[in-house]
């Protein structure tokens, strides 16, 4: 079984240490393809960059993507998501969406701790687009961004525990999830800190999607999420062009 | 690893029922271990019933959970659900918890097709608690019960697929969750007369259970899903004195 | 007439103090019958201790209920109100469901101080059952539980003056409810230094039966909360066995 | 004790009808206090018509109830109601208000059905105001408006009923008011056609003015219930002008 | 083109300052005709001195609203505003109105700061009232009145900057509100204080009634604001009961 | 001034539809400047051609935008809406967000009626971003596309209407959006069949996009709307890069 681990980012740094992140956690018998987006920002952090990575994101699956069979959207905030899903005949599963599914399982509320202001209302709303808005405790952003955080793990630790408990003790959650690539394997340090469940947002994602796999898929065969009737376009790459137009 | 599977009507036949539904599905070296429920009505199907079953199942877990690594609370409405979540410190789903977060993650709106119209509203309930009313497209209830259509599996298919065109096409869901032990099974006979993934619900609950199972289980340490305090306590069953009283 | 005063916990003390509480504001004319639960936690402080208490409620309404004309179910949080409420043809009232219609009918929007802090999300999925989510303010709970403030209440009474004025200041509460049988008569002393109507719970949920027990019952002839059909049972009592079996 | 019965229509008929249906349900040591609208349309079927009536139920109070213990607003929409209760120092219920909150606490979720396509939002939002938006299941309007069925009562038991299973069979109701003054004293004829608790908004809003009459009231000293600070005015009666300026 | 510029309050002054903030912002074209509420109280901070005011301003339209092309009701909280909208021809639109939905359509989410703390609840209906609750950050409300502010803009431009800055910084608004006549001409001198748009209400609500004057204006035909069926009434001032009763 | 009407479609000849549309609408002094996706779908009716457009609408904005001094997002849906007002230092408005929020201000609740299945939860969740949810009445969706109606406007007439008055008299709209620029300019055919006001989506974004022309704009300096910092960036348009990457 292969699982496309879509990068949307432009960043190949960024992708080495998302494959980093997951290769122990990999079962034997998968197999990890990396991909990283063609075209737009190295990092998003701005609903502009969002927009282009979610075309990057169809894109990239579109060259990537045709013989795996299961995608992990492994950037948190999930550019691209719905359209991926709507998209592909595959299981797709994004980093933030899954985190989310699985805190909201486990604690009912739950809140979002994360490096970079401007993702306290972006993510409030792909919250809100997941039927889960009643479940978010609260999104606690911190100063520095996810790409300063990776740079100085250890010197973040303090940082994110502190946001993690004000979530615990004044927002009322039950878990809490570390958001972001950049985040990835401080939840472990952070979790005895807090005194609640503190997910590592990429971990939990890749779980979910080595759940799929063993699955079948039921694709949708109609509403929003089914395949799409072919329509022409121009523009695209020929992957994607033909994902398209059929 | 052994699971309890935890059925809090006091119907041994609803207990095979419901075993006979998972033996095919259960992975080598996987244990079920059935309950039943010691005191309480047959068949749960109305809120005093359901507040009975509540209590049967914790008596139940407290006498066979505790060699058990994860308890499936098999039976649609999951009484006494985040009571068990509180008192074990092993992973307890309920079946229903678990169908309506899977649905919810396959096809955003979901709906529930079950037997008994009484449970229209006490699902209802049970969905918002668990922070999901945003994806409920519906609850579509049909005159015959679960028990009835347990023991007319093939005289229901139509009714059934009936119900879950109408989720579909009038109410939004993506998806359609066939509620209920008594409809097992039935869940890929009617997928073909709708158009949209219907989930059984009994399957559903069982792969979240097996999931959970193979994962570090995160116990949480404070807020309303930790262990209690131990209280004083009279009239239980010693194992479930020794649970609620240390 | 006759109110059954039903306290689901099994603790004697504590029906005693109801009762005491009761007495003076008893009309002539009605009888109080007091009822304690038969089974479970000495005090209610869990969702566990809860769950048992939901079947307590309904043992000991079957065994002292027949000969009684309303049901005062004396214990703020209101274990097995709806199932109670399904199984009895008399009318049947919470303390915590009458303190809360009361106080969003006199104020819009109320706050509930409370004794133990696991029972903020327990109390908030309470009141969302009741439909009034959109009317509470805030629950603030203080540290001592309702048993150790009714160990000493004098030395109690800052601590829950300062609740409510935090309720009423930051929260925009228009009234406080003093939730639970042990603040019972406190609100006579803590109003004063809070500046909005502090409600006792005991006193207020009293005076619904009351105002009940003068009206024609006029009970569910059909949806959740009608009789439901006599259904076997196994394990309870006689009179709870012929209450759901018929 | 005396109760003013304050219809802000300016209908004298109306006041006298309302003043019929309640005489027989007025124990002996109460006193009814009629006063009509002074001005503004001979019945409220509209917004605007409301807008005045809000004025003069508070022109009317003034002049008539210095003397009353409390307020029935008798008028199903209740124009003024928080107006009414911010100015008075006594208890103010209102008929729609009451009748909600009652409703409410019966069955969980109410309809309310009522003659007049207009009253639709007006009511929906009346509704919103109480807090109980969870609560409604439906707003069911008929075409003839309440002056037509109090013309023809007999004529409109089949109208009102039909109107009546749609809301329990549809909506999902667990209990029905008939609103509005004309509609008084059809409920007992209808509840049989619906098998569901159909209450009179007139009786019902009734009773809950009795209950608080024998309680002592509690006029919130802060917030928007609150007595306002005195401020000139002009042009208002006498009355009113000395109740706003002090 | 002209627009009746309605001050529901009584008070001549409030109405010949709002006149002087809104000539400089008057194109050729378009004239101002001033009106002044005819009773009530001299300014409105309470629910009935605005349910007074509510019925002043359908008065002060009929009389001088006949020859105007648009309605600007000009005192922030909008005081009869759909009853307005309702009896008149032609566009109505209200300084709290307008300068909400221009808010939310800048920002998604907003706050209002304005003087008196009465007003918060009281707003806080209001803008659910609009549909946009979902679009409020909140309603920070100071201590001094809009009267005291318009006695005083220089000294309380450091508070209101401070009360724009919670808003903004604590609460996630993306744009901030001065609400009031009061507080008008002050947004230009607070919002470089504030880093995010503060918008002045007295100009943003003219500024929407100019763009209604240029456009074919939609009287609903049918529903709660289509014009009412004429309706005996009493007590009216000529006009408006020409306009009431046809 | 300088409007740039900007289709994310890769179709001209939608484009040209649309000028054709606006250029009666368009006042002296302003002038259209249109563009055209430059890669993507013909025409957008799936959530993956709604993600591609998304970064078409960017890379046409950074193209052809830099001399304009508004941008009308001319496509029903708004691919890219709040990415483009975030990166655009001049008003963005979009032809559903402008509609719905005239459409909201009109009538308080309203509905949209557009061509193809799909839409519907994709418009739903649209209404929702705007914090607009609590307006909607509903979403009714005709089986043909909105290209389908472009080719047949007279045949389509009686099917709109139909549509509409589902809206009005079962959703309780109080207007109608007929919603996409394929269905332009036969709002006021349908309007007379439907009793409520209907609007156009392309005329009403149209005019809010003047009304922003003529007012000074106030770009949000902080917060989700803010201009983001410039990040490096690969495969983008040079005007494009030079936008995200400063």
């Amino acid at each position: 079984m292969k699982i496309l681990v879509l990068n949307p980012n432009t960043s190949e740094d960024m992708t080495e240490l998302v494959m980093r992140v997951l290769a122990p956690l990999t079962p034997a018998g998968v197999t990890l393809k990396p991909a990283t987006g063609r075209f737009g920002a190295r990092y998003i952090s701005s609903r502009s960059a969002g927009a282009i990575a979610g075309h990057a994101a169809l894109d990239a699956y579109a060259e990537h993507g045709m013989d795996c069979d299961a995608v992990y959207l492994a950037c948190f905030g999930d550019p691209g998501l719905f359209a991926l899903k709507e998209l592909a005949g595959i299981p797709v599963l994004g980093m933030a969406e899954a985190a989310c599914r699985r805190a909201a399982a486990l604690a009912g509320r739950f809140s979002i701790v994360t490096g970079g202001e401007r993702w306290g209302p972006i993510l409030t709303e792909f919250v809100a687009s997941l039927g889960l808005a009643d479940s978010l405790a609260s999104i606690v952003t911190v100063a520095p961004t996810g790409g300063d955080i990776a740079a100085d793990p250890e010197g973040s630790i303090a940082l994110l525990a502190a946001a993690c408990r004000r979530a615990v003790e004044q927002d009322g959650a039950g878990a809490v999830i570390l958001g972001g690539a950049g985040l990835a394997g401080l939840a472990a340090r952070v979790e005895p800190l807090v005194g609640a469940p503190v997910l590592c947002s990429a971990a939990t994602g890749f779980a979910a999607v080595l759940e799929a796999l063993g699955k079948p898929y039921d694709k949708p065969e109609r509403g929003d999420l089914a395949l799409p009737a072919p329509v022409p376009g121009i523009g695209l790459s020929p992957s994607l062009a033909k994902l398209i137009s059929g």
